[in-house]
Formats: structure tokens, sequence, C-alpha cells
């Protein structure tokens, strides 16, 4: 696959092209700018091998619109819902449980989507790849990214299921239940996933939602091997304990074969390594990866490489509203120091700065610029 | 007008059906549940003609969904926007304006709307009555007033433009800028007012803005006689400074002959009686109505009857994050109050209430249970 994914480099636009971000996009939903890749200052002392990305971070994930309601835990306890994780529902399963949810909001998701808004909104350039339908939520998804900086060039599909929903419950305790139909996700393929982006980016970061659809798993794949064969690295997010039980063995391998910065929280980790015990699954990751970023909620985050061990604390916030994102937030804020060659335990602090502000407001991407949020904390 | 509408409340259904909730309900859009009229206590001390209504407040306004952005001034000023303000915009333009605007999120809004889901986070009975397109923002609407608790049986049209939504543009101060397309909302007319419910209703309760459709104006008198015949009250809001320029014949003659009870605020009240001081517009308003209840942002609010006057101090907010819906908030404090029979200066501290949890996060419809609020605040 490496060389077929070489050879294919070479062909097709460039991808500094700004009109490509305008492909497949929808009435409605485009924005009208050209896309700039912005960048808060000039890459500094990151790895030669890196040096030459015109991209920080490309996502590839599946592209979701989240539907945010407050419910309280009975509901949670009557629908049979897991509180903190996420449950794949089918398209009649959606219609039923929004019928029985309380008022909500809608806006943008998708765990890989939300990482490149905050990246974006950090000043970082990012690109994004995921399959939405050509319908208003699909516009409203291409809008949101794109307005935020972001290129989402992926075309939107013409036929067949909606875009994605996410029916989004937030208890009292601020913790978030998902139920994602996935609707037009189900059609991302390796067709997808543009080579010469791939090879643009520092890093090409997936999310591990995205083996549950069935063909996005030869995109993530495609998309990895060619990251590697351009020299670049590949970042994976676990996502949650019950899709890391669903591909144990798949998530294994690429953790040992593939994956050079890994995210995950407590659960995601455990769940992997079949243990309930933290230490035990650090111990285990530790080496596998280059970099093991551990996030631990209020405990915040423990980051590893083969030879350093970096607690970082989480940033405080005045009340926890909706931890929906708060993972999504840490990656990004990871991801842009790491691609501005910052140390790594500066990097776990742009990563709880970003999950702060997150998981003070309802909604999985930033109210506020976090380029601004990072400045004042000294950590730009 | 009085005597055909007096006839045709003995026709048809009775209002307090819940099934009559249902109708007109699109796909992914319906609450399973019957709509309970909730009350969180008796009536207390309300005037003897009140006294058999079974809900408490009918609104009637344009169903609008929502796009809410942060913004700068400069983008404001470069699209000649006036803060603070609503302008009324076309389909081209709307779909230019999204495509400049930044990321945005989705919330079911509308003057009326926002009121009626006021009253009923409050423990109060509502109703509504409005006009969506079958399409998904007509679902997202209905989904989020009757989840709420608020009856809304308006059958949605099946034809002609979408469901109307509202631009907003949200600048650092927390001031919102609105720019509207009515969509769907143009076709609410004289046959979307049900006698029945108005009838039952202890106040019909019209938003100003629901003068610009064009058919919706015979709606809105239609809706009056009833009120009146019924021996009901009718409150009207003025909406927008520009709203009551465009109608100052209109709304100037509803005031003196139609109306009960009148919201307004400082700049509303001033443009309908053309002048700049807060303090001529008042006392040419005192009197005219039986009630006016007239907000004036950070310095609260001024409730005059003919021989009263009482001053309402804001309430307290920790930070104003988005003062859409702060009016409409108001509003529902003030009726809910009204409805129970409370003193007019407790009505309007219930009013300031409700104005302030609004203003504190991003959305017009109250993420925290209102009556909770009150109760803690000794106004329940």
């Amino acid at each position: 696959m490496r060389s077929e994914t070489a050879q294919s480099i070479s062909r097709g636009h460039a991808p500094e092209d700004p009109s490509a971000a305008e492909n497949g996009t929808p009435a409605f939903a485009g924005n009208g700018n050209p896309v700039i890749f912005r960048r808060l200052s000039p890459p500094q002392a990151v790895s030669p091998r890196m040096s030459e990305a015109s991209i920080d971070v490309v996502g590839i994930g599946n592209a979701i619109v989240d539907v945010i309601a407050h419910a309280d835990e009975a509901f949670l306890e009557k629908e049979a819902l897991v509180k903190g994780t996420m449950a794949l529902i089918d398209a009649e399963r959606a219609e039923a449980l929004y019928r029985l949810m309380g008022p909500a909001i809608e806006a943008s998701g998708g765990s890989a989507g939300n990482t490149m808004a905050g990246l974006a909104s950090l000043g970082g350039s990012g690109a994004y790849i995921g399959k939405v339908r050509d319908d208003l939520l699909g516009g409203v998804f291409r809008h949101d990214l794109t307005a935020q900086g972001v290129r989402f060039a992926t075309p939107a599909a013409t036929a067949g299921p909606g875009t994605a929903r996410c029916l989004i419950l937030v208890t009292g305790d601020g913790q978030r239940t998902l139920n994602t139909y996935l609707g037009a996700c189900v059609g991302l393929g390796p067709d997808d996933i543009d080579p010469e982006l791939i090879a643009a980016a520092q890093v090409t970061y997936l999310e591990g939602y995205l083996f549950d659809p069935p063909l996005a798993q030869q995109a993530f794949a495609k998309a990895a091997a060619i990251a590697h064969a351009a020299g670049r690295r590949v970042a994976l997010s676990l996502s949650d304990p019950f899709c890391v039980e669903r591909h144990r063995a798949a998530f294994g391998g690429l953790v040992d074969g593939h994956v050079d910065i890994l995210f995950a929280n407590e659960a995601e980790i455990c769940a992997l390594y079949q243990t309930e015990d933290f230490a035990a699954a650090a111990a285990t990751v530790r080496g596998r990866v280059a970099i093991a970023a551990l996030t631990r909620s209020a405990e915040g985050s423990l980051v590893l490489t083969a030879g350093e061990e970096h607690p970082v604390t989480a940033a405080p916030v005045a009340r926890i509203v909706d931890t929906t994102g708060a993972g999504d937030l840490y990656a990004a804020g990871f991801l842009h120091g790491l691609t501005r060659g910052l140390p790594l335990p500066t990097c776990g602090r742009i990563g709880s700065l970003c999950a702060a502000e997150i998981i003070s407001h309802v909604g999985a991407r930033p109210e506020t610029a976090l380029s601004r949020l990072a400045a004042e904390a000294g950590l730009a």
C-alpha cells in the first residue's frame, strides 16, 4: 500500500490551493473566503522530518452534528444509557430518543472535528476529512468548520443516509452521554483520503470512533500509510471504552505498529489492556508509542515517552457545565504545542487549558479564541 | 368580528384535549408524551373574569430557529448592521451573511416562543401559535417547544419557504444583532388562530414582530378580538424600535384600543411616541393600557398602571454573555407572576430574574429550570 500511495502523492492539485477547500460545498454552507492557513509564529525546534509540512494537523473522523439536551439520572437509567460513554444507534432509535429528550441546541461536533476546530482556534493550520450528506445539517457542519479556518474539502454524499447526528444528554454533574446515529459517515472510504493533504501535514490525527463505520477502517489504514511514507507522524485517540471493546485487537495492533502519538483517558487505556489498574495500563503502553498522553479528568494528565514521564495538572474550571469535547480539546492543545515544537509538559498544559474552556459551557467547539487564552496563560 | 369569533368558540375540539398538541407534528419532531399543563400552585387572587381559564398564556409569534455566532464590531460595521436591532433579510442575503459568519450554534428562538418556553420553565401552562415548514428546522422548533411543556398545535406548512431562521451576531459586550429570514412565517394567517385556545387562556400574548409578515396582522386582530370577547387580557410586546417605526400607526391604535398589558424597552417606547425622552414616553403610555412594563437593561424596569408606579431593579448577572431573549424572558416572568395573581412589583422581579438567567449564556431559551431559580429567590 505504501508504494501505491507514494505514487499518488505526486498527482492532482497542490494541497496549498485554497480553492480546494470549496469542493463539494453545498448551498447555505460554504465560507466565501479562501481558507487561510494561519500560523501564529514560525515553527520552532520541530524535528527535521516534520519541517517541511505546510499543514500542522489533518484530522479524520465521523462528521457529526450534536443535539444537546439536559437530562437527569433517572432518564439515563430508564433509557438504559451508560453515563459518560457513546452508544451507536439506528435512525429509528434516534427518532424515538429525540422525542423523549428535553429542549436541545444543535452544534457541530464529531471528535476529530472538535479537535481541528480547537487547533484552528489556537492559531494552528488544520484540515479535516469526513463525510456529510448534502443536506441542511451537512451544510451546518461544513460552515462551522470552514468558518473556524479549517480546510474541509471532502465532498458531501449526494445520496444515502443524512448527515450524522449525536444525541447528547448532559446530566447535572456536567457528564455527557452520547448516542450516535452515523448516517452519512458510513460512506467515508479510502477514496476520500487525499494523499497530498496527508503528506502535507505534520500529524495525521485519527479518532478511534472511525473504526465503527465499515469502510472508514480502510481510509484509516490508507491515511496512516501515506503519512508514514511521507515521514510524518500518526496520532490516534481511543475515543471511548466501548469503542475500544469493539475493536480491541485492531487498536492493539495499530498502537504497536502504526501510531506515534496516542491519546486515551483512563477508562480507554484500561479497556485496551483489559485491566482496572491505570498504573499497569500506563506501564504497558509506555514505549509502544513515541508519546502517550493519558487524560484523567480532574486529576489532569500523564504524558509518557520511553524515557520521560510528565504529570500535568488540570486547569481550573469555575463550574463544569458540559464535559462534551474535553478529550478532543485536550488533543487539540497538545497537538498544537507539539507541532510548534514545544516541550511535552507545555503541550499537556495547553491541552488542559483547552479542555477547561470547553467544559465550562454547553457544546464541544470553543466559544472563545483559544489563542488568546493560551497567550494569557503564557503558553503561546 | 367579535360576534363571529364568539360563535366559533363553541365549535371544534375542547382545548384541554392533550392530543391536539400532536397535530401537524412532522417526523423527528414531536414529543411522544401528552403535553401536561403544569401548574405550580392554584391561581391566587386573580380577577374574577380570568378565573376560569385553563391555560395561563397563549403566545403568538414568528416561529424561528436562531443561528448564533460571535462577531466583532468591525463585522457589524462592514455589513451595515445596527447593533441591538432586528433587520428583515431575504433568502439570498441570509445565505450570503451565513457564509460570512463565524462558527455558529442553532437553537430554537422566536420572541413569543422564547417567552412561552420561559413561562413553561417557571411552571406555567402555556400554548403557542406560529408557522413552521415541515422541514428539519421546523421539527427542531416544534420539539424544543413541546419538550419544554408548551402546547403547540399549529400545523406546519407543507409547501413554500422553509422554516424561518434568525442569524444572530453576538458582540463582545454581549449585545445581539438580529437578521431574520421570515421563511414559512409568512404563511401564518387568521385560520391558524384556534378560538377555543385563545378563549381558554388568561392572557393572549402577541409579539410586535408579527406585524411584519402580511397575513399575521389579521391573525393578530382575530386573536385579540376573541380574547376580549371571552373576557381575557391581551398583551403586546413592541419587539424592536425599527419594527415600531414600520408599524407605528397600527401599534399606536392597538395600544389605545386593544392592549391590556404592554411590554417595551426604552428604545421601543420612545420610538412609539417619537421622543428621545424616556420619562415623556412613559408618561404618555401611562393609562393608555392597564399595565405597562418598560424594561431598561441594567437599570431594571418600570411597571406603570393608571394609579401606580413601581421601579424594579435588575437581577445581578456575573457576566453578560448574550442578551438575546432578555426582553422575551422578562415578559415570561412578568406574565407568570400576573397569571398567579402576584403583586406587580413581584411580577417585575420574576421578570428580572428570568432575564438575568437568559443573558448569562448563549441562546434565548432557559438552560436552568426557572421554577427552581424563582423558588430560591423567594418569588415562587
